[in-house]
């Protein structure tokens, strides 16, 4: 297969950097000009539609969505983020997919229509590499082919849940069901009827010598009885209708036992695969985000109407310094979020933990600021609904916690890299036996430098 | 050619990313395994050896630099910053010699051992690039050979500089040779008898109406009767010797005609073709010196003497976090310069030319921060000789200096923005207009916001 | 009139620094203590009910508030922020009412039990400065006692607003009407029954050769015909109901010409004249925003359900250190909120004008680090409604353009600064002359440093 | 006693904030200005004198330092620092000779030609304080006089020093004498004959159970047999000659039981008392550090010949906002400094010790920031000896670590703080009780908030 696509010049490729480029294969080419085309299209020139259908129904997704997402999927766009390495793939390469998910990150819910949202893409991923065939036709087909959607439930209010070790919720197994008690944090809202399953990790052998067998993932259907929503939790103050983000109690909630995914305690063991391409698609899609941030900036750079002492604001150098800091900083940002994916398909999931890792951490603190520079720049106009920048911020902001606090990751890196201290201890003595060793030869007397190597 | 070099648990390739180790050639490999090499095991240990020769003889190049220049030079391990495409190279492309450009950085003065030093890697691709087989006799082999070392000189104390059309220094040309006066700031210093030549910038056609045509580049004897340093200039208090920046007065400085380089007025042309690669070699290197803040960081972490409070100080949570930030950071900083060396090699220079000023505004700045932090973790001793750390942090600072301010840097990428601003504006009327046509198929009223495209 | 209330010990006084409780008089003594015993026990418990009942019934300011503004006016807390120079004035001075302020900025409304809350405090202000007894019967009076509320309009979509000349809103004036057509952004929302005038700053008289007399501040009742909100403004998607602040468009609105303050084309002279202490009332609230996220982070950090790694989030000494710093920075902010008040006290507002600048750009900068800082140490929650952090990091993201974006006022100090640039140019060359005095005596040769004075 | 020295207009008192300027008595406002014109007129046009001087005789004071010192007292301007609770001060409180010494640290030098610079300040309290008057007559009036210079030394390269029970140097107490063996670091040099006697901290009782009770601090004659320098310590490449700072051996040190200060085992009863306003002097003399730095960049905001573009580097709306963010960095932190003098003034020493921490921590980091600012508008020319300004950042990078690296300090203040959470936990579940009454009162269910308070 060959593409007849051209690079040069061309707005979907403009902010790729060149080695990026130079590994598209043809089928990439093609997605990346279709999404980029269908975004600037179908999706930006729709957002304000979006919302006025949303305003009256509030918990239900906008027939604008169902629209698009049947158009999305008529043009192959759909699930493009699952790796080529899966049978299920449109087959794509994180990399490749990182260039279109980018694109559609320019429009909050511009993935969606696309089937790559979150938390979709991590729950397919995981179906995809841990479900029976029985448990695929029940669950991966239907939400491959976008005919329902999925929450994953794992955060509890009741312990500190970056350590998963200590997740709670009682799973009771019996031989042909188990019955679950306990409490929830997050997982899309129940209130939306498209939404029709829960993949919940819970503790189902607390007493097991071994904390990493103690856990078990399900598939908890959205209708099961005793599973309520207690409220919508909002993220500064948006309640991120139609989906949102819900409290949940389990009551004696029933599920069969072949909803158990993988077996009764291998919940850690699916958390270990699913450690992969879905804990960056967020960042992916923020660069997007920042770059639309930053395109509204420049915009308001030659706002005519807007000439404080009678200059454009982006003829004021100091504008003109935030501008290239923008533009640098997320140019940054996204090397960082591309290496992560590229590093994935050279090397495995596994080995790209820390470029994750770095992503996960570096890009929504660098693009907050790009996105909060960009707001300022409109003035009080920037802070309301008249420009998208308040939801960008917001969600760049919820990147920062989403799948944990940056501090834990942090934590994490930092303690693999105090692993290393003693190796480089040991060059550093070594270096200075040579240096001893150089003395004599030059004839000089060794330094010593106290409470030093 | 093959290599049989292995890349997996190498240190020679541990920080290099994926991507590029993948572009690697065998020659590179064979290379960046060689400097590696030599780095490790002639210069670092050799670092206390170098700063005891030359404290007793200030403007002399130590002894045991002339003998490793000798060694590294048998072992075909000079000029490797000679891109490719020039028939003098060895060989590398841009990318290839970053990695070795990181590692010879490790060490302020290694690169210097493999001819491979500011402003030596500059000066050499202008005279590569610019002069006549005969001018290149004269300098150009002699330099690529080692024997002796050069300048450049363009910065002046009466103008700003970073406007190079200001530059004033006189040069009269007559038919046989070229009178100059005035007066320059920097260039290495005439006291060390190495130092050759100054590869000078001068106006010698004031008047010429297009301002791009009034400048004049040549070549000065650094003996050459008229020529005075009026002293040394300190860099933070560092006299930097033994190669140090000068003050310097021209006065009737007299030159022949034949040292001017590609012709009169055709300064302008030659500092286009300066804008390459050489502008981010001291970027390369900085990723190497602030790896070693970063492992003398870390060696402290594990210091057995300094427990505070009964913890090793790499015990703390808040350094654990300190870590890996720095970790992050300079990871993030080596993809901006890779990228920028990628792009030269993909793209050529001018293509590359927003990138090469991302990494000069950029990886300074997050690598000050680095440094500090290691400095910062060493307390009271981090400030003193007792470790390399207050002159990697110079370097650091000084190369936010070199080659301009970075706010010039960034005042330039700024524009070249805001020159994109109105595509985006007309972009975005695009979008409202096509809004509107879905308000009449969705049947909505549009929405205007004042004041907002 | 003495006190018998003690510092010592006392909650309501524990951040006031030394300087400022040596200068509080009896009756700051009392009232700060009535504020704070107010805030704690009638406002803090009630901010959930006033939330519910907000919820019902979105444009009506909820029954507590009623309740507790009778209350407050009851007990002598109404009013306090003007200052003791006012004959209407309860008898502070600013910088007693800071303290006062900072502990009613805990909760968001408890200002306005207090009617001190903005716009109320720069209105009332204005109208006790430059209005006839005619005028302040009809509404400064009804303010003061809380009957009404209103409205400052200036802020305009078609031009700067920061640059107060460009207001373009149209006034025409007859011999006995005003009748204005434009458009207006921000003045609180015309949906709520309360708001019954807005105090406008319009253009009557665009031909007037001094752009400073072209303008006219009046009063426009919030019913007059051909007055329409044509939406609600949103704040980082907050609807801040029910005062809010609204888009207007005026058609054709009448006012009577004895509702002109001051003066046909004086407005200029009146907004010289509230450039005083309310433009800080603000950060001073703020500080008071920032003890509340304070407090929650400290709480966070001992709460025994969330314990990453079997240690309270309090025991990281990473979170000890940013605790740290988050008590240091609101003590420093408040130290220059408490200085440009106390300037005001001793110097008049005039002279405050620079301290009145640094509290607006400095203070809700820093504090957004530090309440940033505790939603993040809440994780996921901390964006969640559960915890006030998302509301008291819009409100400080709101003051940071409240009046103004910041680099606005960071421009106009910055050129106050510029102006005194010469003065040290001359002081510098003294200097030098009496170094080269200094030189001759000591038998030196000067030195001359280039490009330096 | 009476002033005539008028204030208004007066660059001596143009910085001091309105309530300190209120609070100078008399004899304040007499020493202010003479330390001012002091300042002004004989040290700042010396600096260079200084220098030349210096470089001859790098390790003995120069003459001119000599000749200002006995200048300096015969004006009464020796030793200002002492506060006015002690018998031998002249007379100002810590809050007056704060104004002072912010204008001694205008020249890094001009301290020591008023008795006033480091560590004489520390020392010469700490002998005011615990000395017999047989003792002060040996050590203290001398060094009142001016007649030598003292060290302090304590820090020790083989423990974590910012853990004072940890320090081990041996000292052997027989019934006449104490012999000493150890190894030091910092301490000023004995190389200057001036230099006549140390201030040590060592550990006497090595076995006592009480880790308090282990330290002894006493007096070490310079000239002491088997007392030696092993070599001058630079600070980021500096000498910080005639003075700078050492590393020691005591090898059977031998002093007199005399020279004991307050007795065996008290150390730390001293160290408590030395946590007085000598702590802050460095902060104090920062800010005028930072003053010259700023004054420097509006100098350059002017420079004639300096016009990038065309225009005055001042002239650029991104330095406008510099210099605006430099001048209130610098009036925010000077508050700081002087509320921390003030709260010693005030409440004591003791009480003031969060206020100093919060100084040593928060000033020069905030200033490192404007100098190097000031650096940066001077370009390449801003790092080298062309002005003071590469001086006076390390002098601030200095003050970042001298008496602790700040990270210890931030600990302090963490944990002080984390002892206060439990009474906000506990504030907060009355608030919650009192707001379950309000819902009874106003008929709503409680909300609750999972995990939180």
């Amino acid at each position: 297969m060959t593409s007849n696509i051209q690079i040069d010049g061309n707005p979907a490729f403009a902010r790729i950097p060149p080695w990026v480029q130079a590994k598209l294969r043809p089928i990439a080419l093609e997605k990346i000009q279709a999404v980029h085309d269908w975004v600037e299209t179908e999706c930006i020139p729709a957002e304000r539609i979006y919302k006025a259908q949303l305003k009256e129904t509030r918990w239900t997704t906008p027939a604008i969505i169902h629209e698009l997402r049947q158009k999305a999927k008529a043009r192959g766009l759909f699930n493009l983020f699952l790796p080529n390495h899966f049978e299920e793939s449109p087959g794509l390469t994180n990399l490749e997919y990182s260039c279109c998910a980018e694109i559609m990150g320019r429009v909050y819910w511009a993935a969606q229509t696309m089937n790559c949202h979150a938390p979709e893409t991590g729950n397919i991923e995981l179906l995809a590499k841990y479900c029976t065939p029985e448990q695929k036709k029940r669950w991966l087909y239907p939400l491959m082919n976008g005919d329902m959607s999925s929450a994953y439930s794992m955060t509890e209010p009741d312990v500190a849940s970056s350590d998963a070790t200590q997740i709670g919720i009682k799973m009771e197994i019996t031989n042909k069901e188990i019955i679950i008690n306990g409490r929830k944090l997050y997982g899309n809202c129940q209130y939306n009827e498209d939404m029709q399953l829960y993949i919940l990790m819970g503790c189902s052998d607390p007493n097991n010598p071994n904390p990493w067998n103690r856990h078990t993932t399900l598939v908890v259907p959205a209708n099961t009885p005793g599973l309520k929503q207690v409220r919508n939790l909002t993220i500064m103050g948006y309640d991120w209708a139609p989906e949102g983000h819900g409290e949940y109690i389990y009551e004696n909630v029933r599920v069969p036992i072949e909803n158990i995914i993988l077996g009764p305690g291998r919940a850690f063991e699916i958390a270990q695969g699913r450690l992969g391409p879905g804990r960056i698609h967020h960042c992916m899609r923020l660069i997007g985000q920042a770059e639309r941030a930053f395109e509204l900036a420049l915009i308001r750079c030659i706002e005519p109407r807007k000439k404080p002492r009678g200059k454009f604001i982006g003829e004021f150098d100091s504008n003109i310094e935030r501008i290239a800091d923008m533009r640098m900083t997320i140019d940054a940002m996204r090397l960082v979020v591309l290496n992560a994916a590229d590093t994935m398909d050279l090397q495995g999931n596994k080995a790209g933990r820390y470029a994750i890792a770095q992503s996960k951490i570096m890009v929504p603190n660098a693009l907050l600021k790009v996105i909060d520079e960009a707001m300022q720049m409109y003035g009080g106009q920037g802070l309301t609904q008249h420009t998208p920048l308040p939801e960008i911020w917001t969600y760049a902001r919820f990147v920062r916690v989403a799948d944990g606090p940056d501090s834990a990751h942090r934590h994490q890196v930092g303690r693999d890299q105090m692993k290393t201290a003693k190796a480089f201890r040991e060059r550093a003595e070594q270096y200075t036996a040579k240096y001893k060793e150089l003395c004599k030869k030059w004839n000089l007397e060794p330094e010593e430098f106290w409470g030093i190597v």
